[in-house]
């Protein structure tokens, strides 16, 4: 398996592979399962997180008759509604990416040099590398970020060892160090780009993924009066546009100190600020294009709506929390921005009121779950409590329970005082010497 | 100590304190305190991650010998120095708001009911409730990021237990959800804030810490061609003017929910997402404002600059942090933006420079981190190997290492390679044997 490509003879000969670039393909393997991952261990934390919510109420409003839920402030769906779209999001992007690379794999490996079409495939290759790099760090940053955020929406019970956050978030925090620092890999993604637009001014061909940043329109493009921010081809536009510009920035920087510094490497890093942000945005335009073709492929006429929310939802948060590149390169306006955030508080409530369903359909067993409060039936606080009684059986015999603390927890408010003065240590010793005697 | 404000006598009558107010100073102390603990457990996790930058180098550049140490990679700079410059902040704000908070528990103490002067210290103490929780939820939130970044700025070695990020994250989780939940917390200063701002605009007294609510200019402030963005009181002026805006947001969208609820409550809950940011912005103003006031106090000459360029970077790293808000109030325009971002780089060099010094300033002792990879004296691996092996002591004998496996280890390359073949199951049975024989 080690010379499946290299090969090394017994007088310590190397001989390269014919196309060097092949074995990207197992780095390439490993990011992609990363991202499913990262959307599959979001959807376990977003399980619980979720179904505890809509159980626990708290303070009564109005005439009310009940505490409110979780769930139904405003706040809460703030919280919760945006990372349920981001793991649905990913999930999609995920299996499409895994799709994308079994098919070029196969086509690299069936290829002979020199065959017709070699240069295509080998783009494709390489943006599917640099890809593949931002969506792993950006995935699995996002993925942690949510056991994180879910813990936190559950308060004190989010922080109890029995409902699995603690663990959860442990064991996968280091998806974002191995198989590549996760700023590291979103630094190389930036340097693709940055090469990707030299040869977009040069008027190279380029992959599919970024062909965008040769459509000499998109940079100064912005949202029309006609336009409805909810239409996906609108979205898409957006993201290419913010996606470009920054590219550009970071290009732009990258010549400059590459002027002063005759150095390639040192102005790399000297521009490395601006190559994160491009990797950072182009990334996020990836998902929101690649889960926008799943949707339109989907057939599922009752699916297909859901699916949909889901990506609007994520399409405008991340538009949101990366307001300020849709005003700088003036793609949105201050009171089309207002917009925006309107429409994400519209797009949570109705979110919210599929949440269950959505979330009952990762089809995660309580048994995976692990967390009585994030349990199918909603009985989390019986589930909670015999977890606790399961995980810390009662001594069989308490040495001076019967004796000593129930007189005196039973004692009338009135009793005199000094008879309940005990002096423990004693009975303690006592109790020792009992046991001691079985 | 139960009975130290309000009194129930044995007939269960309940007697309430003259001053209710009286009251939130057990909640305050330990909102203060938390500032405070959030700086000092930044400091810890900055320090290890710090000191390993400085020692470990990865891949050279250029014609230099040595290869690069990660501090002096310009992103490296960019994941640490903004958020040494915070730790060191946020323990100078938590230092002042304790100072505050004793001498206005002293006067709450010795006030009588009716004397002169009650309703400034009561407006004092309602205003420094609300900016305690904004400070309590913005600085445990921000000391908890910066454990996880510093873990993740150490790569694999971050992961290892022996380096002690991961407890270090686990056991400051909850700061972040008791004490109040950081984003309830949150929205009660949001709604302190909203209740500011209509008291500004009814011409009202308002308390110090949110004067700038009520002073007209503010709100259509932005940066002039002479000023300068390192300036204390430019950046002072920049914050007032952003928080000023986004509360005046959250207190508009109040009002306009209110007019069509009726519902005072519910008008709260549907502006929360408005309420949140504002708290979160009045709360990074109010931080650059208290620790621009210690150093405008200080009268040390050499340690004024280093505070100084501390304060500079924090603020300016959070305006580029929040910059939407700087531009879609216009108090930036697009390329001052830039200039911001070229500021960031060159502060975060500047303390590069001195970052050493700085965490050693924190004096915490080898001991008390407990983590090999940040040794005072950057001898790390030494460090880190004699504790892997301190907590893995060898078994005293190996059953059959030196008989096996030694040989195998050292045969000659060119040996017969039948030779070595060896049935392992049966020496461990044997060497099993050879065990309980003893």
């Amino acid at each position: 398996m080690l010379m499946k490509h290299s090969q090394v003879d017994r007088e310590g000969n190397v001989f390269e592979p014919p196309l060097q670039q092949l074995t990207y393909g197992a780095l390439l393997s490993g990011r992609t399962s990363m991202v499913v991952d990262s959307s599959n261990t979001a959807k376990k934390a977003l399980t619980i997180a979720i179904r505890y919510a809509a159980v626990r109420r708290q303070f009564k409003s109005g005439k009310n008759p009940f505490e409110t839920c979780l769930i139904d402030y405003p706040i809460h769906q703030r919280r919760l509604m945006p990372l349920l779209s981001q793991a649905v999001t990913l999930g999609y992007t995920g299996l499409a990416m895994q799709e994308m690379y079994e098919s070029l794999t196969e086509a690299l490996e069936t290829l002979e040099p020199g065959e017709a079409g070699l240069q295509e495939v080998l783009e494709k290759l390489k943006e599917t590398h640099t890809t593949s790099s931002g969506l792993k760090a950006f995935c699995t940053w996002a993925c942690l970020e949510t056991i994180d955020k879910c813990r936190q929406s559950c308060g004190g019970h989010g922080y109890s060892a029995y409902n699995g956050f603690g663990m959860l978030f442990q064991d996968f925090a280091v998806q974002c160090t191995w198989e590549g620092d996760n700023t590291v890999l979103a630094l190389q993604a930036g340097r693709g780009l940055i090469s990707n637009y030299m040869d977009a001014m040069a008027n190279k061909r380029l992959a599919s993924g970024v062909a965008y940043l040769a459509d000499k329109t998109i940079y100064n493009a912005s949202l029309g009066s006609q336009d409805k921010l909810t239409d996906l081809k609108v979205l898409q536009r957006a993201w290419d546009c913010v996606s470009a510009n920054v590219t550009k920035k970071a290009a732009q920087e990258f010549q400059a100190h590459y002027k002063e510094t005759k150095n390639k490497e040192q102005a790399f890093e000297l521009c490395s600020q601006s190559r994160f942000i491009a990797a950072k945005i182009h990334t996020i335009g990836y998902i929101v294009r690649t889960f926008g073709g799943v949707i339109e492929k989907c057939q599922d006429r009752q699916l297909q709506p859901v699916l949909l929310l889901n990506l609007q939802l994520y399409a405008l948060w991340q538009m949101e929390e990366h307001a300020v590149y849709f005003l700088k390169y003036s793609f949105l306006t201050s009171s089309q921005m207002d917009v925006v955030n309107k429409t994400v508080d519209e797009l949570c409530l109705k979110l919210r009121k599929i949440a269950i369903p959505v979330v009952d359909a990762f089809a995660i067993s309580d048994h995976i779950l692990n967390s009585p409060i994030g349990r199918y039936d909603g009985r989390i606080y019986e589930a909670y409590f015999a977890k606790i009684k399961r995980c810390n059986p009662q001594l069989p015999e308490h040495p001076y329970f019967n004796r000593l603390i129930k007189p005196l927890l039973e004692r009338s408010s009135t009793a005199d005082d000094e008879s309940a003065t005990i002096n423990v240590d004693e009975d303690i010793a006592e109790a020792q010497k009992e046991r001691s005697n079985k």
